[in-house]
């Protein structure tokens, strides 16, 4: 039941486990880097002139290479993929070329999505195949779609008729389900045996997989009855049977439940790893913390990038590929900001009556934003965690509208100060203050509606709601405000 | 070493564990107190004219109570923690009455801050004195701030000199800091025995701390000598020494670490558990994954509340603590605001010449500050995993300025092309496209260069930089806008 993990950090061996050498190794790689590029600088300058420069050349590149493939080789695998995550391109590759064939699966299943094309670009077949082929049949299906279809095949022939299964099955989950991060090895016992038989039985393994902080209960069909926690197993009673210890109360998870799901479920619960079964309650596969927290922390990345209209990004990664990602959001950010002034441009008769309108506008429109924006997040993050029902959407909606009231009466005081102060008129600073709190209201309207709307809609509530919420406060705050002012003021 | 648990989550009795049973069961619970408040409402209205209504409305309201009392102790004090935050304050209050006794310690632990103090209102001091005196050092060390003196005392009283002094260690980690979320449960051996003899002694325990996947090896100085996984105890042979078997390779932490540096060890290498030595490299206690879930799950959440400008809070507090949270937030926005406005003020003949000039400066602004933020956010988070360094920051400003002038340019033909059609002038539609390029590289400057200056100067990098970013694009593109149209248009 388990397997032989050779590309297991365990097994891995001794070094040192600090994110704080990584980096001083990091800042080393760059340095030796740095000179390497240097000598062949110097070389090629000179290199018409003394034919003895290859031969230097050569000489300390090769003692270069060797300091570097000693510093690098003397890393964790994880730290490993943080240097190659940290380098442009080429230095990517001419150290991914030194680390240590054994590393390289471990290496390539822990770099991010955007590094991984780079390095198996340069690998030939031989060490792709040498690579995958003792991997698990979920690391695989990880690796699937950057591998050529050739060694694909190749590495589908070393697989056992049930690992070829369960590739199957882990390739048609989609990436963000349960199904999508479990893996297949976990240790199953029968229920009848004593504990006794359960320890000989693992002392007969090299290793229990990965974060195994329980072992599942079976039945003939593989039908889950139950879990046993390694903490169970060792504190109870050895001639205890498995039934009289294991725990009938656990978990289990769907292998089409979203895996935000599963880390809320682990967050909560405090779980190491859960049981994902199938509809008729058989164990199909196991969720462990590892991929929760990597779940965990990716979906905050994206998160915190989306509201900045981007996606994931190779630092390094050619100038196109960067315009690509940012391009598309600053269009539609000046589409939406095209409107607005246009909205604004119907009144050019009042703005040329009262020159100072069109500084203050662009006050009104920047607090309704600012506030309306407050008001997304404290939604957006209720709805998150389902405390939003429909029993006390109204009272949250009344209560945002109150606060903003108050806040935006508070504010407008200051703001028609302001607004008094640079215009020297009193009905200039009134109309000021009521487009702001008026302003405001709509930024808390848009600031709860949309994202419940979106929720409602089974959308995810915070992507686009920002876009919408500028493009309602710039928009409406010009109109409110020039147009309270073409009413009074003209 | 270790001891009976009670208010331990394995120890509770069977309940379902799933997140959207207890989304099901806060709407019952809102439901049950609807109908409770009707009621009373009902009843109150006809109180004068029967006076069997107190005795008609104190049996339908014991039996709302019974019925809401079975629910909610049918839940995981997770669930009930989860119901309890989702509540306004007095419904709340009235759910806490019902939680049964045995409960109260884990939901107070696993409540939000900002719920635990309008629990603990609510208690006498008998029910205080029983919920904590059970708890563990570290646990009572988080609780202490909200709780009364006269409990502190009383609970210190029934501590182990043993415990007081971990108390007292634990109140002296800020709360940031891994000293603040490490433990004290462990399992301790010695090297010199043999598997056979530590299994021995794993049985004589109750139950094994939560989240052991590791016992500690120490020596008779309690100096760490090495880490000995459940897994390898185990596969391993029961006649092997903990020397031969125990690992030497492992991480630990300082207690004075930042606890993001822990979480960010954690997830770089998948630990479920680590130890905290102190200087003298002595086992002082133990950071569990459960902890670092935590630790990752607030920095997220709070980085997203603080870029709106708040403080975490309790959706259903008081208008008042609402506007304290925001109040300032948008005062500071406001100045930022008018100082730009008033930068723009200052080229007042030249809007009242060509008034058009007022509705573009707003998207010269308001491009400025997205394109900025973009490059802002690429930055925090290069700077956040450790991936900037002296050698590389150059290269990546460069990156950053060359991306962000061709994005620029491209989008100047669309934003010139817009001003072309809206003032029918084609000198204020070169005056626009080269008003939008020098702000977006404005943006870009700032975006690069506070987040690295406040990291260099150790502190955090996304704090406070995006009101700088806001402020210097908005401000400078008035003035960059303005400013060359005066210069070449008037």
């Amino acid at each position: 039941m388990t397997e032989d993990h050779p590309h297991e950090v365990e097994d891995a061996v001794a070094r040192r486990l600090d994110p704080e050498d990584a980096q001083l190794a990091l800042a080393r790689v760059q340095d030796q880097l740095r000179r390497h590029a240097l000598v062949e600088h110097l070389v090629h300058k000179q290199e018409d002139g003394d034919e003895r420069a290859p031969l230097i050349e050569g000489m300390l590149q090769r003692q270069h290479e060797n300091e570097l493939r000693a510093l690098v080789n003397s890393l964790h695998p994880a730290d490993i993929a943080f240097i190659l995550e940290s380098l442009p391109k080429e230095d990517r590759q001419m150290i991914w070329q030194l680390v240590r064939a054994e590393f390289d699966a471990d290496v390539l299943l822990e770099v991010a999505d955007w590094v991984r094309q780079s390095l198996i670009e340069t690998m030939d077949r031989a060490d792709l195949v040498a690579a995958t082929e003792n991997m698990d049949a979920d690391e695989i299906a990880d690796l699937i779609a950057n591998l050529p279809p050739d060694v694909v095949a190749e590495v589908q022939k070393g697989l056992t008729p049930k690992e070829r299964a369960q590739l199957i099955e882990a390739m048609g989950y989609p990436e963000d389900s349960v199904g999508g991060i479990m893996d297949f090895e976990m240790v199953r016992v029968r229920d009848d045996v004593s504990l006794e038989v359960v320890l000989r039985y693992l002392r007969r393994q090299e290793a229990l997989p990965d974060h195994t902080d329980q072992i599942f209960v079976v039945d003939r069909t593989d039908k889950l009855l139950g879990t046993l926690s390694l903490s169970a197993l060792l504190v109870s009673d050895p001639d205890a049977t498995v039934r009289d210890v294991m725990s009938t109360d656990y978990l289990t998870l769907d292998p089409m439940d979203a895996d935000a799901e599963a880390a809320q479920a682990f967050e909560r619960y405090d779980l190491v790893s859960a049981p994902v079964i199938d509809r008729r309650g058989r164990l199909i596969g196991r969720v462990t913390i590892a991929d929760v927290v990597d779940v965990i922390r990716e979906d905050s990345d994206e998160q915190a990038l989306s509201r900045a209209g981007m996606q994931e990004e190779d630092i390094f990664a050619p100038v196109v590929r960067g315009i690509r990602n940012r391009a598309p959001w600053l269009l539609l950010n000046l589409c939406t900001a095209g409107t607005a002034a246009f909205v604004a441009s119907r009144f050019e008769d009042t703005v040329s009556h009262i020159v100072v309108l069109a500084f203050l506008m662009s006050i009104v429109a920047g607090i309704g934003g600012n506030s309306g924006n407050q008001t997304m997040t404290l939604i957006i993050r209720a709805l998150a965690v389902g405390r939003v029902t429909s029993q006390n959407a109204w009272q949250l909606i009344k209560r945002e509208l109150v606060v903003t009231l108050l806040v935006g009466t508070m504010g407008s005081v200051a703001a028609g100060g302001f607004a008094w102060w640079i215009s020297g008129s009193v009905p200039v600073a009134l109309v000021m203050m009521a487009a702001m709190i008026g302003n405001m209201l709509v930024g808390a309207m848009v600031g709860v509606m949309v994202p419940m709307v979106r929720s409602r809609l089974g959308k995810d509530p915070a992507m686009g709601s920002s876009v919408l919420l500028t493009f309602a406060t710039d928009s409406l705050g010009f109109f409110i405000f020039l147009g309270l002012a073409t009413i009074f003021l003209i």
